[in-house]
This record gives C-alpha cells, structure tokens and sequence, in this order.
C-alpha cells in the first residue's frame, strides 16, 4: 500500500470543526487505498500562549526548557486529532517525537534530524490505522525535547515522508499552491502545476514561500514529491519536485517583490584585506541579517560595499556600523530605506540567453529606475524605488508571461 | 544531601505569582542545604479545559489519547517551573515521566507505576540543580504515555520519594494540615502533628482526606514520611508517618461525616446461596459503589440485606435492583435518603475496649437515633438521620475530645 503524509497547519488544525475536517481529509486518502501518516501543527494560537506564559517567568528562558513547554502543543493537537478520527469511525494513533524516534541533534529550539524510527509507525499502518505524529519536535540522544525551528513542522513531515518512502508528501494551507507572483500585487498571476525544489528554494529564500526553506532542502535531498494545497478546497496544489525538463524550457517560473528593506553604502573603504569580515562579523554579533552585498572597487586604495537588510535591522545595523569606525576607515555612509527588491526565479536561465536583458528592457520601458542588481545562477534581483516596486513587478511578470500557465509561456 | 520532594497542586501552580512563590519554596529547602526535586501538576483549570476540548471531538475518547492529551498539562507546567527558578537565579531541569522512565503498567488512565528511574534525576541533582518532574504520568514497556487516575500527581511524589530515598515527601495544598475533623462543622477541630498511614487510609476512604488512597498506601509500603502542608503559609503540616507507639495511646484520632448517602434496605431476601453475590454483581454492573454493606438472619429462610451508595447513585441502583427480581426473591425494597455517616478513627482502637461504647452513649446523650453500625478494625461508622449529622458529629468529637492535641488528649 503507497503511504501518504498529510500535513497541517495551525490554522487548519484551529479548532474542534477544523479538526473534523482534516480528519475527513486524511480519511479520503486512507479510503483511496493508502496508508496515511498525518502530521500536525499546534492548535491556532496555542503556542503564543505558551510563549506568552513563559515570558511573563523569564524573559530569556533556557532554551531546554522551551522546547520542553513548546512540545506540548503539537502533541495536544494529534491526540485531539485521533480522538476525531476514532469518533469518525476509524482507527487512529497518536506519537511525539520522542516516541517515533525522531532523533534530532542537541541544538534546542533549532535542532537539526539525524535520523527517524520507521518501525513503530510502520507497524501500526499494517494494523491500519491512522498514524498522527507531532510535528516541529524531536529529542536528541538524552532524551531531551527538541524543537526544530520556524518551519519546524513541514520539515518533520518531509523527513517522514522520506523515512517512511511515501509516494507524497502533501502540505495543506491557506493557500491553494504556489502562484507565479503575489496574486494580490499581479491579478493575474497563475498557479504553478509543478516548480522545482532549487526555484521554491529561492523563492522561500525571497520571503515568497508558502513553505520553509530547510524542508524544502530535505525533500530536495531525500527525493519526496511535496504537495502544496489547501486545506478548504479540493484542488490541486503545486508539486516540488525535482526538475524535469520542460521545467529548462520555461525561463521564468515566479517573481517576488520584497518591501521594508533597507540598503546601506558604505562608501570609500579602505582596501585592506579583511575589512569586509569584521564589517559582517559586527552586523553577525548585532544580530542583523544580510541579504546580498556588492562590493565595488573604486580606486586601488578604495572600495564602496553595500547591502541590503530587513528595515527591521536598521537600527541594530547602524549602531554595529558605528562600532567599527575605528577598526575600518570609510569615507561616508548612505542608509536608503525608500527602497524594494524585485527578483525573477526559474531555472531555465541556466540555459536560456538574454533573461536579466530582458528584465531591464521591460524596466526601463516601464520607466523603473533601478538603484543595483544581484544574481544567482537561478535568480536576478534588482532594487527598485520603494514607490515603483508594484509597477516593476506588473513590468517584468508581464514580460515573462506569469499570466499564463507555464506549458502556454513561451520560451 | 539529603533529598527533598515537594509536591504543588493545581491551586498551587495556577498562575505565574504562584508558580514563583513556589518557586521560592523551593529555593528555601535547596539553600537549607537539601537536594530538591518538584513534582507538579497541571496549571489551574487546564486539565478541565483539555477534557472539555476533547469530549467535543469525541464523547467517548480513545483512553491511550486522553493520556496523550492531558499529560501536557504537568509537562507544562514543570518547564515553566523550571524558567522561574532559572530566573531567580537557580539551575533547573524539567522532565516528563517518560524522560525519567516513570514505568507503569497499561492500564490507560489509571496506570500502576512498576518502576522508577532514579539515575537522571541523580545525576542532575548531583550538578546542582532543582529536578522538576511532571505528575500524574508515566509511560508503559511501549512507550505508550499513562496517568495515574486521581490523585495521580501526591502518587508521583510519594513513589519519587521512595525511588530516591527522600527524607521526606511534602505535599502543598491550600489546607494546612490534616484536622481532627471538618473545622467548618466543628469549630474546635484542631490539626494533627501526625497521623499514620492506616488511619489516613479510612480518613481518606470516608472522603476527608487531603490526600488519595493510593498515594497514602505507597507512602505506607516504602516507608515515606508525607508532610501534608499549606502552600500558603510556612506553618508545620500533618505528618503521615507509620504508627509511632505514642500514637496507641489515644484511642481516637479523627472523627469524619459524609452526606448525601442513601441506604438501600432489601427486606426479606430468600436465603439461598449466591443470592448476595448476583445482588452485587449487578449493581456493580451498573456501576454503582457500594459502601458498607450489612446482611442480618430474620429466620432460617429469610434476610435482611442493606447497604449504602452515595446519593448520586440511588436512579442505578434502584434500576439494578428491579432488574434482579426475577432472580432474587425478596418481600420489599425501602430506600432511605435523608442519611449521613458519621465515623471516629484511630489505632489505637486496637488496644482499648470500650470505644463503640463510648460512641454510641455520647450520640445517645445527645438524642441521635443511630439506624445502623459498621466497624473495621480501626474505625466505627454510624448512620444517623441526615439532619442530625452534625449534632451526632460534635458529640462524638465531644466525646473523644478531638478539641485537643493528641498529646493532651485522655487516653
């Protein structure tokens, strides 16, 4: 019998209705003929509660202990999640981490999973029953809870998904799949059938991801087909999976716009081997995070280097920047803040010609002025003004066709 | 050092002042120079509200799962425990029964602990830290989560004492002792310095005590002094210790009421083999507790069979005994309502002749009617008129002079 794994977000887990329904879900698959392993996330807002009760103990609590308290709420949901399942009619399971061996290493509140215990699960499918497993959690080799981050969840589904050698691992949400671009900036963005796990990696990477970049990293690893759909309707959703070759023939797969940003130029820094390292490793202790540098010489003696952040991290970024005016010389600093990153993703550029010409092309007809550009191998990203950044997108999503269904596009 | 286990209840934990003033508690018996391990159960009104989140998934939930779901309450409440005492600047660790391998037998909801662990919990307190660990759980051979049933947390504590070789298991709650009596009925009821595990055992099954039967019995078989006291005041408890030779000097320890009763009166039963035991065995069918049961000979053919149920009781039992008329012959049924029990305790009934004696002149001074008596070998019961309960209660404490210290008390 295939096994499917089913995964559900707090929100689709929120209360005693919405339970039912997931349960109904996981029913259907089961009555189709597979074997199913549900994992699930804390009820609604059950872990701000949890959080909120722990800061008002301590508001640096260990983080042991986090993840100890923080367990509980995946936990609470599978078994309220069996109950529904046994009230329905069917035979159901409920497991911890712990109790499926989902070891993890001993990082608490980031841990990563080493590795996963089949055997009980598999048992209990070939007495047909349901298997609930607690997602976000593990323990490490001490028994000690685990948990494993943001995303925490989709990547304990993935990894079972992968333990286990199921056909699928379908990701249920908000959202009925991955859309071309933002549906709510582009109107006509499409939903995409299929987009691989190197163009989700980079959209994830870009603040567009429906899903967590390190299970979309394991499903790449392990090879499980992840299927993004939503928990209201029945439609398909969009498969990550790895990339098949109709996929080199769309240039384009998605585009992303990011606001609240913020670049900082630093301008006329002396040359000096390791000067960009105590830079970065000031902002690292600071907190701030990085998204691309440039860095250009501008004499042999001097280079200006910018890069961008959250406008979140403005702060904490000048202050680190204040810090090391007297290990670093720089001439001056310009903060903009009025600024938005425009990116088009899609694999096909690694084989396609002329994709970033034709990006500025339709920039510049849209009149967008653009301040930098960055690229990967898969990507290119160009800083707009803050108050063009949704002209720009409508600009190069018309360009690459994100209108249109990716069979339909045109090459 | 010697080892200390504190046990908080509900109340005790039920918001974060609380938990920091336990917190404090703890901190007191570390400082004094002891090892100190907590054991704790769920915050306030959390286990209600996680039965009532399932019976609305499932009325009739899957018993594995309820264990499943309310073991997170204790865990919970250990891990914020354990960030208070972080705060306040002491290390600490929390664990979950499982983590402490708290083995029990299968038996979901009301497990039997079979064994404990005590080497992690060493192993921590050795390092300095307060060990917290979850009540009321513990895991089976499978690694199935259990509870204990009621009284499950004072259970943990008490095994975990014993486990550990604990000088002592103290027991917080909102009651600063054990009472000769109910102080609300009789104002002159003073606190016990101690009480052996015996007479706590009939205290506990006549519905006064603090403390659950089965917690009281571990305490009894592993020799673990329990010191019931008030979690909010730093006053000396009741110790419940094994019987002291002091303790057979004073006949009378406590004195108990129990309301809400009824006596079933079948008169007349045909005497023939097995006919109390059908009588019984469909009453426990219809799963109704049967106290006391009294059986007298009216003739060689015929018996008078009663018993008391608790009032809640009275629809079942009634509709148990119409269905056993076919079976068991008998002339009529009288049920009587407006009852109560009132019982005195003691050791030391043991060794003194005279004690029904002396109970029943002081209910008769009094002008009591007793309908019935029952006896074990330390306590005597009488059933009164319930609206003669609390005259019949002061007479006997009168009588015996539960007003007074044990010590001050004639023999």
């Amino acid at each position: 019998m295939a096994i499917v794994v089913q995964k559900f977000g707090g929100t689709s887990v929120a209360n005693a209705e919405k339970i039912r329904k997931a349960a109904a879900r996981a029913i259907k698959a089961k009555q189709a003929g597979n074997s199913v392993v549900v994992v699930a996330s804390a009820r609604g807002k059950q872990t701000d509660q949890l959080i909120a009760d722990a800061m008002e103990l301590n508001p640096n609590p260990p983080k042991r202990e986090m993840d100890q308290l923080l367990s509980t709420g995946e936990q609470q949901t599978v078994s309220l999640f069996a109950m529904a399942l046994e009230a329905m009619g069917h035979k159901a399971i409920s497991f911890t981490g712990s109790q499926i061996k989902m070891i993890t290493d001993s990082v608490h509140t980031k841990a990563r999973i080493l590795s996963i215990g089949a055997e009980r699960i598999e048992k209990e499918l070939a007495a047909g029953r349901i298997v609930l497993v607690a997602g976000f959690q593990g323990v490490d080799e001490n028994d000690n809870i685990t948990t494993l981050g943001r995303g925490g969840s989709d990547t304990s589904a993935v990894a079972l998904a992968a333990a286990l050698g199921a056909k699928e691992c379908e990701i249920y949400t908000d959202v009925d799949g991955i859309y071309t671009t933002d549906p709510r900036i582009y109107k006509k963005a499409v939903k995409m059938k299929q987009i691989s796990y190197d163009e989700m990696l980079e959209l994830a990477s870009l603040g567009a991801g429906v899903m967590h970049g390190r299970s979309i990293e394991f499903g790449k690893k392990y090879n499980v087909v992840i299927h993004v759909r939503s928990s209201g309707d029945e439609s398909e959703g969009t498969l990550i999976t790895h990339e098949v070759p109709q996929m080199e023939g769309v240039v384009v797969s998605g585009a992303t716009i990011q606001k609240d940003m913020a670049k900082f130029a630093l301008i006329g820094v002396e040359n000096s081997p390791g000067n960009a390292a105590k830079i970065f490793t000031h902002l690292a202790k600071a907190k701030v995070v990085v998204n691309d540098i440039i860095q250009t010489e501008v004499s042999k003696e001097k280079a200006n280097l910018s890069f961008t952040t959250a406008a979140s991290d403005i702060e904490p970024a000048k202050e680190a920047i204040e810090d090391i005016k007297g290990e670093v010389k720089f001439d001056s600093l310009f903060v903009r803040e009025d600024i938005a990153e425009v990116s088009v993703v899609g694999v096909g550029m690694r084989t396609h010609y002329g994709v970033a010409d034709r990006m500025f092309s339709a920039l510049a007809k849209a009149k967008v002025n653009i301040d930098s550009i960055t690229t990967s191998e898969i990507r290119i990203s160009c800083i707009v003004d803050e108050d063009q950044a949704e002209k720009a997108l409508t600009a190069v999503c018309d360009a690459f066709e994100l209108d249109k269904l990716a069979e339909n596009r045109s090459k």
